[in-house]
């Protein structure tokens, strides 16, 4: 079933909140399943159609609705992308910072609860969604919050929905905190002569308060890939990618003291990247190192999984999670955010062998397994949606019952992306 | 009925989950309203029992279960009070941050989703709770998350009951994210000539990016009653308490691109307190001035108030604030933490005048109007409880439908501190 395409009975391309609320309603008159759709950039099938119904593409509605420099927000339509907002913002001073790798719309990242290289340094989704509107499934329009910086007025509807999937309503605008532009930059590229090595680095840096922007794993076969692919000179070992914010004098302190926890590990040379067009080189290399891996077996299906654990675990985490690769029938890379714990592994599978896939399901249930093991979750930032069920289910117990129940209070009718997170059959039973 | 006490029928001494289990039984059993309670510092009457029922005093759960200084986060039971949690971590060179004034519990923190002095850095509990054990109305215990620092394993549970002020079930442990110990702080009191003076600093220095600890005002009035009281010798006009934390180096740059702004506007001399006595005693001075406002009309009921603004608009708003108060049939004072565009006014009236307490009635709608005008919020931190329901609906409408859901959902019967957020009687009609 994984990653299998579960496509829709019919797709409405929606450029107004009116057509949504539209939309919605006579879905609702008729039961019939409502699926949000952005970029299609996520990665647990998060736009699958299980039970037919109406795909909701929402790609057409990406206006900058608002932007408020002196509060450092802005509220845009959610089909929106980052890198759009981003261009749109490049003269104010001020940016958004979640960076998932992919050019996701704004309203998808909300839905999924994304994160990304950033977000060790300025939250995820989570942290830089101010406020919402939604269209739940009955048609009816609610605004989670204004637009103050902190409110305790009433529960906290803004991050109900921000990593509900699409299953509790419909976004229909976003309210996001922006990070005025840091005063300098500059980026490194480190290689490790194990894994250990560049993950006790990211771990004693992350214990000794370092403010890292950035720090990104990559194993040696994805470096292997990278440089396969794009043509770039990275020494095919474990290596970090480190990027640090701030005045130029602290950009120089923090990269020092990372350069000093980075030799004491077993780290070589900085291999540095400070001008913007170099900068942007060395992400562009990080954020398509999964693309990359393709390469690494031409025709493969790639299967993209994620673990995140608490970050003294972590290298014990990531090594174990090396061995298991090792056995397998077929190549992986690893890749991750590992400042906040989190990993994933790209698994390069022939999808027609029966085989295969049994040893990838078989790996997949080992990694979450040992995530929750540790303290730690099935998904840092992949989500639920339809592959991750049982592991949600493993890693909090009844508290899904209580998910069951909010939904089933939302959306009485299962009609919000159904299957997505929960099983719909099973949890629609009246109480 | 502003803080009218309302007694509960009886109240329940707990010290095990095994207790807060077997009492909610009893009452889910015998349909009796169950109100928790921590140190009693909420100021929306948030501890009272206006259907009757049993009160859950939980301040003698009160053990630190767990210090993971590698992973800088802690589990503690809820009747911990801030205060005390950081004694226990004063050797670990962490420390937790959220500073809300009262030495309220951490379980009473969670559930009203304080924040405070420090939030402008740290962030509140929104920000700091990792996850937390609950028991729900019919005695089930559930764990919202584990301690991963992000997950997009299903709904965000854990910022669901942060905040629900004790209507969704009784927190039972939390998790929390802990903080290096900063390698330095510094701290200032300046006086300046007016409060738009005052609160534009505050307003420039955050949209310039400056990164302060704490950025607190005080109006001429608070400042005379906390030098009357304790002795201080500030100069008797408008000020700000600011705190700088960092490296050495950090500390003293932020200090003075503070200072260089507070002087375009008008700021007097820094007085400095950069030893930590003379810090402690600066913060208490800050912390006491609520209580020190009652020397200003001896015999008085103080009615403590808060809004919280988009910064852009605090200047306006503290100033049109000001002008309601200078028309006033009795004094009041204006504190806050204006770095977050969060402030609160303390009124001081005679309790036995019908004319002033309409006179602060009619003060607080308008000054919650104003707030919500300015696409604020009707309370920053001191929640909805029973004092502001009705701004609860006012700011967020149809939201509130929506919210009422989710607490019949998860509340059936209203048991969980009822008339808190919303009246139980209007919602607990079956759909």
């Amino acid at each position: 079933m994984h990653l299998r395409a579960l496509p829709p009975q019919a797709v409405a391309m929606v450029s107004t909140l009116e057509e949504i609320i539209a939309i919605v309603r006579a879905c609702a008159e008729h039961r019939t399943p409502i699926i949000p759709y952005g970029a299609g950039t996520s990665l647990e099938c998060h736009v699958g159609a299980p039970q037919d119904g109406v795909s909701i593409d929402l790609s057409g509605m990406k206006r900058v609705l608002r932007v408020n420099p002196e509060d450092q927000d802005c509220t845009v339509e959610p089909g929106l992308t980052r890198s759009a907002l981003n261009e749109a913002l490049r003269h104010t001073g001020l940016f958004f910072p979640v960076d998932p790798g992919a050019d996701a719309t704004i309203g998808g990242m909300a839905a999924t609860r994304a994160s990304g290289t950033t977000t060790l340094r300025y939250g995820g989704m989570r942290e830089n969604v101010m406020a919402l509107s939604v269209v739940t499934a009955d048609g009816r329009v609610i605004k989670t919050a204004r637009r103050a910086r902190k409110s305790a007025a009433g529960y906290d509807l803004t991050r109900l929905f921000v990593g509900s999937e699409g299953t509790l309503g419909i976004i229909a605008d976003v309210t996001l905190k922006l990070h005025p532009a840091p005063e300098a930059m500059s980026a490194a590229v480190c290689a490790f002569a194990s894994a250990r090595g560049a993950t006790s680095t990211v771990v004693e840096a992350i214990q000794g308060g370092l403010p890292l922007a950035r720090a990104e794993y990559l194993d040696a076969a994805a470096i292997g890939a990278v440089n396969g692919v794009f043509g770039t000179t990275y020494p095919v070992s474990d290596a970090l990618f480190l990027e640090f914010h701030g005045s130029a004098e602290e950009v120089a302190a923090h990269a020092e003291r990372a350069r000093s926890i980075a030799a004491e590990n077993g780290g070589g040379e900085f291999r540095w990247a400070v001008e913007t067009e170099a900068r942007n080189q060395l992400w562009k290399a990080r954020h398509n190192a999964g693309l990359a891996a393709l390469s690494l077996r031409p025709g493969a299906r790639p299967w993209s999984t994620d673990v995140c654990v608490p970050i003294s675990q972590l290298p014990d985490c990531i090594d174990a999670t090396k061995q298991d690769i090792a056995a397998l029938p077929f190549p992986a890379i690893v890749i991750g955010h590992i400042g906040d714990g989190n990993f994933h592994v790209i698994l390069l599978l022939d999808s027609a062998s029966p085989e295969e896939s049994d040893a990838a399901r078989r790996f997949n249930d080992a990694l979450v397994a040992r995530a929750i093991a540790m303290d730690g979750t099935s998904t840092g930032e992949h989500g639920i949606g339809m592959g991750k069920r049982e592991c949600l289910r493993q890693e909090l117990g009844a508290a899904v019952d209580l998910m069951a129940d909010v939904k089933r209070a939302i959306d009485p009718h299962f009609l919000m992306n159904p299957d997505k997170i929960f099983l719909s059959c099973a949890n629609a039973q009246p109480t």
